[in-house]
């Protein structure tokens, strides 16, 4: 018997044991975020299964995995198929097999600090339809059997220091205080990690790639917050830097304190608080306000401090990153070198930059046809050579103190074909047209989406991602609430919101392109503006692969914003590299034509 | 006492007698569309207010009259304020109006025929709010007081000829019937008149400027047909013409009808189905099925007769505005020319058209600052004369029995100044980039707005108000599903739909732009192609005027097709037009360059 058989056989006792026929087991845990610590790790212990995104489903007699298209093959191969049966997570969802497959009268489990209203809805509405009903349980089922579990991280944490955060806790807390008061708000529960980290000015270490404190929090309408963490945490000097204002409570105080909220006006988020924060407020009697979570907007919407630290981090991560692309130059046309290394060789010249905190995600290294993965991560048994005639795409990213990085390079490594120039262009100038657009005030992403698809569009041509997301300060790489992108978003992009630019396209089997940079909104004067006029800075610092390029194609705009471009990036990072990568880097940075 | 007292006062006194304390009273009819019969000019028969959207919200001792931003001051104008207070619709909207005037206890009556269940639902909210009742009455209790109110329209219901509509009603039944049935669905109930016309292969003239025969229908699983209409409005051979599948009931029947339907599956669409007709399903004790009138996406993809008679009525609407072009361009610089005695020449220049069944809306002819309020109608005390140094904005369309036209153009009378220039140009820019683009299967109208904005937007301008509608076939002029606009609209755009390409600027008090053309959606051949590719067809025949342009701003690309489209235009109407217009064709569309 395979440890994936012992586990769900385990499960299933303990299922029996609790008088439920199945349970839920998702990827997520309580805040809902990007990464889980390794406690958290549920659906992998379970299953095997370690994508960052998924749901198993546990009845008497069959499982099944639900996961999306990224992770197909990934899932295939991890995941005991005599055990799971594997479903798409939204062509074929679970809310389907859960209206299929419980039994009438049956009850199905879970656990409702894991999953968001909106979810529990969906799956009891598939319960209802089989005859059976959902039924959420006071521990988790899982959490019993799995015997060796991990401790909950306990990494220190640390003020942020207001030269980086730009505002003090206090300010923010006043501010957004002040905006509850105004909407007869009592308190606003916080349950996304990155929002009180951004609100406490604090950063921690419990998920990779993110520098988070897991934590829950209470913002009241005059200000006061109580932090739910374990105090143990807390690194010498934290507490007294949160000052009066911030009570810190053991995380199992929590719900007593929701429950505590009688008559009270309290916000929370549908979209990141659990189903468990809502039945908990519900019991205590509180009034329920379904809103975002406060600190959303204000995060999102850096200020001049935040706005200076991305700057100053980006150019010591487009330091390393050219002279990396420098070194890839000279060494890549032997074709000895392979992805992992390649990306091993990024990561050692961005640590030693200052205020290096780490990566930001895990380094997508993909040579050939492995660029056409669109989240491929390099494995020994899957990576490939650099070989000429090919491209190399490379998206990667760091946290720094004073900012958060993420860009996508990619390389011809040989002489690239016709083909490969005339998609890398089209992307370059998807790239080019959304870099240098003006907008005005109130305009969203999606409406400018189409500007970055344009070239490629003419053509017949397209990729299935989004264009860009938004990106925190030395905090999340993925942060909301603008995004740009084809699906809807009613978020007009503001002054000082970061965002990536990273059209691609992707040719399977064969090759892969994205050009990535970060941009930050900013306004723009201009004599004639009837309305305030809003525009992109570009961040990122680092040479674009001109001998993938088509001139050809490109008007005499595009060929001007690229030479600028590459002179400000040379100007920029010549004196921060060494005199070899000095020299490659004023070759690269010639004017186009 | 005036009238509007008289009628108010008299109206209050109804209430009274019927034990509510108020009442609304919308501009829209039972069926929802752009324009109703005189018998339904509720709105303006109590107000004064003629406009195409509205409300009024009567109570004992106050009364309020909503209106949009187009409609502020002609609302003014005439609606008496001692009377009616006036709101901006969307910004103090009447259900805040309600919750704040209504009084506890007190019931506002409404007439469930002429609301949408979203707009009783919103009103309903704000009279619990207020601590009263909405409550539908039975019967109009504005009707039991306006005296002389008209009979309802009783204009012949024509067949459509096969030739013009391209397939059967018989098809077209089969094909939704076998959708219906698909989905479970036993009936679809059908209160938009454009709907059934397209349906049934009818028109009528019960509303001015859209062939339409009001009336309701039902159309079941099995292709067959009940028709809510007065039988004396069929035309000699019209109900042959319908035939055996197609039962013809009285209006008055309709009610029962629905009623009937008990056990059964009935779609009906929320967004155009009144609240009376899902209160009589209820009641009836139908399984109701909320989805989009099932005739909308078949009836906005035109077949390949619907485009050939777009096609032929294009050519010769376009033959008829370049005669009235050519006259204006030799007329207009004497200065004497005033907007309603311009508008009658070009009607009287349509009008002599073969298939020509009257306008498509009431004509736009803005001369100076007149052309920058977006839905301006000229009046005599309004009209001003074209003089040298401004722009004429003249918007107008006909109904033609094989199509619908809708087309803006502006002209420059004399020179205009460098600022009318570079506004004129950038518009054209943006009509053109909507024009030429090609974007894949799947793009709805929405993702491509900022295509037609983006030349204005960097400098800092825009216009308000959408870029795009659908167009129907000898149909409505503005149609659903798809739009092209800011708002998010989740409908692809599909081959065979017509909308318009229009975007604008208008500098208030000074002048207006705005260049229309429609365009149906084509597929676009190219063999690099991974996805299906769609484009845009240019229906519209008619020069632009190039004496508003400054070339300089004008790329390559667009002056090509600038000019390919003005040769098209030259030799498709030159065959069509006297000696005297083809020679001032030949001229005005010369190369730009």
């Amino acid at each position: 018997m395979t440890a994936s058989a012992d586990r769900l056989a385990a499960l299933r006792a303990e299922l029996a044991r609790r008088g439920v026929a199945g349970f839920l087991v998702p990827r997520a845990d309580e805040h809902q975020g990007e990464y889980v610590p390794p406690s958290a790790e549920r659906l992998a212990w379970l299953t095997g299964f370690t994508g960052s995104a998924g749901l198993a489903a546990v009845l008497p007699d069959r499982a099944a995995i639900f996961v999306d298209g990224r992770y197909t093959l990934q899932a295939r191969d991890q995941v005991d198929s005599a055990l799971y049966e594997q479903r798409h997570i939204s062509d074929a969802p679970a809310s389907a097999w859960i209206a299929q497959n419980l039994k009438s009268g049956e009850a199905l489990g879970y656990d409702p600090r894991l999953h968001t209203l909106p979810e529990i809805d969906r799956y009891s509405a598939a319960a209802a339809k089989a005859g059976g009903t959902l039924r959420p349980l006071d521990s988790n089922p899982l959490d019993a059997v799995w015997k060796d579990r991990p401790a909950p991280p306990m990494a220190p944490v640390v003020p942020h220091e207001l030269r980086f955060a730009g505002k003090s806790s206090a300010d923010k807390r006043r501010e957004i205080a002040s905006a509850l008061a105004d909407d007869k708000i009592d308190a606003a529960v916080l349950t996304a990690p990155d929002s009180i980290a951004w609100l406490l000015n604090i950063r921690g270490g419990d998920v990779p790639y993110t520098p988070l404190p897991l934590s829950f929090a209470l913002l009241r309408a005059d200000g006061s917050v109580e932090l739910f963490i374990d105090a143990a945490k807390l690194a010498p000097g934290t507490a007294a830097f949160l000052g009066n204002d911030v009570a810190v409570s053991p995380p199992a105080r929590f719900g007593a304190a929701l429950e505590s909220l009688k008559g009270k006006r309290v916000l929370a988020d549908p979209g990141s608080a659990s189903a468990w924060v809502f039945d908990r407020l519900k019991t205590g009697g509180a009034a329920i306000h379904r809103a975002a979570d406060p600190c959303l907007l204000p995060k999102a919407c850096k200020n001049a401090a935040e706005l200076d630290g991305t700057r100053a981090a980006h150019r010591r991560d487009g330091a390393a990153l050219t002279r990396f692309l420098a070194w890839l130059s000279d060494a890549a046309p032997q074709g000895k070198l392979r992805e992992i290394a390649v990306s091993d060789r990024l990561e050692e010249l961005r640590s030693g930059g200052e205020n290096f905190r780490g990566l930001s995600f895990p380094t997508i290294s993909g040579a050939g046809s492995n660029g056409a993965i669109v989240h491929y991560r390099a494995a020994p048994e899957t990576e490939k050579s650099l070989l000429p005639g090919t491209f190399y795409l490379v998206d990667s990213g760091a946290q720094y103190l004073d900012g958060t990085t993420d860009v996508t390079r990619t390389v011809a490594i040989g002489e690239p074909s016709a083909e490969m120039r005339d998609r890398f262009t089209r992307v370059l100038k998807g790239h080019i047209a959304l870099a240098t657009c003006k907008f005005p005030k109130g305009t969203t992403g999606s409406q400018l989406d189409a500007l970055a698809r344009h070239a490629l569009w003419q053509v017949g041509l397209d990729f299935d991602h989004g264009t860009g997301h938004g990106v925190g300060s030395y905090l999340s790489v993925h942060e909301g609430p603008q995004r740009i992108s084809k699906i809807g978003n009613s978020q007009p992009l503001l002054p000082g919101m970061i965002v990536s630019d990273e059209p691609g396209y992707y040719r399977a089997g064969a090759y892969g392109i994205r050009i990535e940079n970060l941009v930050a909104v900013v306004p723009v004067e201009n004599e004639a503006a009837e309305r305030p006029l809003y525009g992109f800075e570009t961040l990122t610092l680092a040479p674009i692969d001109r001998n993938a390029i088509e001139p050809a194609l490109m008007t005499d705009e595009e060929i001007n914003w690229l030479d600028s471009y590459h002179a400000r990036v040379r100007d920029t990072l010549t004196p921060l590299v060494d005199t070899a990568t000095a020299q490659w880097l004023a070759t690269v940075t010639e004017p186009l034509a």
